[in-house]
């Protein structure tokens, strides 16, 4: 059913992407967690779209114009949190057109952030939900204490513009104990200052199973899980069969026996490795594996003979589902018997 | 200058660029040399048209997409070499196209290609040059022996519809001997046969300042050359006021006191690390590692302190030129004193 579409190619299989949508849907709804999918990992308002039909209560994306190439591309997505630090006139201005065009929620790690977002949204008459990032133990973004976590959100609930929504964590590989201990700190000494704490939000798709182990969460922004990818099937999180995302390639050299060569490199897997060894998994050839990547030639080695010949098509699951469809002006969104249709991935590229 | 740019952004200062495809020109002048630049790197008609003006007799393109973007947005781009076996009806199709605008030749490593060639310009009543890819030790695309390459070269000159145009190579590190071997014998045998080799091609920025050790070489094809990168200056081969390319980020966190974190992640720096440790180099900042980048975050570290502050801008050179400018619809170009032009790169994103 693929032999129309010119190689490399990404393939989306929208009946694996609705199943796995669904599948954490079920799960938070029995636990009572709302969902925000990030959309990093389709970057397609219909999917956006099917993600809401199935309960979700809005989306996550991580930059502005991730979120304007969102909400230009899907009417019912109205309700959007940008899980970013925003700063910088240009963004502000940007940010306060799209408050008004949606409801709109940002998060903020310092000062600098806060200040600059309530000047921005007191001057433009504008409220905007801002929800304070706290690191609870990813190192990357947010406050390092619950303490801190308190001192930002009085700072945002006095901040001309803007109102405190809550706290934000990406949190860090089996991090549910953390998240709980932390948020659960920080809520208790946000609400002695007689500040309500709406929502306690956390991510991660490897860990979106174990959400219910930090029960003081009450949202939950998977992103890859729509998808699944080869991180996910090492984790143990899903198997081969979930992943809904696979590369089309072509061999287009064997040039030893146990060497053949494909037309998909960096350009289309990306060099993620995401701890994994090799740059993706050859469907039914377990055996293979890929071992290098240049820009547009991917090497696959073999113990034994490889047994594959050149013009033969073969389908990846890569390492990482999220920055494959960043490298495409289009995917192929299929269905069981049905002719796969080119859609283009209007927040690809999306970087300001 | 750069204050009005919103960032993450590409920079390519275009007076290091044409300083960097002068000097390399030179060098292949003064060895009799021809230069045929790889588009890469900078995906760009007007940068390879400066190489042309430079004294390079044409360009190089990984696949037709990339040739037909560079044809399309340059008049005087009518010499193309494209350095991959291409397979399959709509590939060839297109193939056909090409030829009939520019002087086209592709590369084939085995009898596969060639006759998928052979079939589509007979077919069409156009004559297509060939070379012959070999592996001299880079164990990628390329027929394994001198005694192979002239094998395939006497199938391409009896392949109608074909022309043998001579042998090409990328070769691995420090592999000009390995190169002047495998070509040297290679031309020989084929020689034998009474065909003639006119025109043997290497290739690779790390080695292009020893491509006069492989003598036998008649043409050079670097790519990296024009922007360079970190990976070059890590070889010894330029120094970071050679690298034309650099990304413009903001730091957007100061979490702790010895880590920041700013806009640009592996959607703008990629995970290329071509054997460096960490993600880049932040200029005027060596104390400084970049020691982990998700997509929209990287993370800067240092020993001390890193003296940061949210709102700061930095400028980092990648590791890897050339999958940067692929990740980014435009990139400013600018030279001293003068506000920095946003151009569309025409070549990125071109995998088929």
């Amino acid at each position: 059913m693929f032999d129309e579409i010119q190689t490399p190619a990404v393939l989306v299989d929208i009946d694996v992407a609705k199943r796995n949508i669904e599948r954490f849907q079920a799960y938070a709804d029995s636990h009572g967690l709302k969902v925000r999918p990030h959309i990093k990992t389709h970057k397609l308002p219909a999917i956006a779209e099917i993600q809401l039909d199935a309960g979700a209560v809005g989306i996550t994306c991580q930059k502005i114009s991730e979120a304007e190439a969102m909400i230009a591309g899907g009417n019912r997505l109205t309700d959007v949190l940008i899980t970013y630090n925003i700063l910088g006139d240009d963004k502000l201005h940007a940010l306060v057109a799209l408050a008004r065009k949606v409801r709109l929620s940002v998060v903020a790690d310092n000062a600098t952030v806060v200040d600059g977002l309530s000047a921005a949204f007191s001057a433009a008459g504008v409220t905007l939900d801002v929800f304070v990032e706290c690191n609870t133990g990813a190192d990357r973004c947010g406050v390092g204490s619950p303490q801190e976590a308190a001192d930002l959100a009085g700072r945002i609930a006095a901040a001309p513009g803007l109102h405190f929504a809550g706290l934000m964590t990406y949190p860090p590989v089996d991090g549910a104990a953390k998240v709980q201990a932390f948020m659960t700190e920080a809520k208790a000494v946000i609400e002695t200052r007689r500040i309500a704490v709406p929502t306690i939000t956390s991510g991660g798709s490897p860990d979106m199973m174990s959400a219910h182990l930090a029960p003081i969460t009450t949202e939950y922004r998977p992103g890859t899980y729509v998808y699944n990818d080869r991180s996910l099937v090492a984790r143990g999180v899903c198997g081969w069969g979930d992943c809904a995302l696979t590369v089309l390639a072509t061999v287009v050299s064997v040039p030893a026996p146990n060497r053949a060569i494909i037309d998909a490199g960096t350009k289309t897997l990306t060099s993620d490795l995401l701890g994994l060894i090799g740059h993706g998994h050859v469907l039914g050839r377990p055996d293979i594996t890929i071992d290098q990547l240049s820009e547009e030639h991917g090497r696959l080695c073999s113990a034994g003979d490889i047994a594959l010949e050149v013009g033969q098509r073969l389908r990846i699951v890569p390492n990482h589902a999220c920055v494959v469809t960043n490298m495409v002006d289009g995917v192929y969104i299929y269905r069981k018997d049905k002719a796969p249709e080119l859609r283009p991935v209007p927040a690809r590229g999306k970087i300001v």
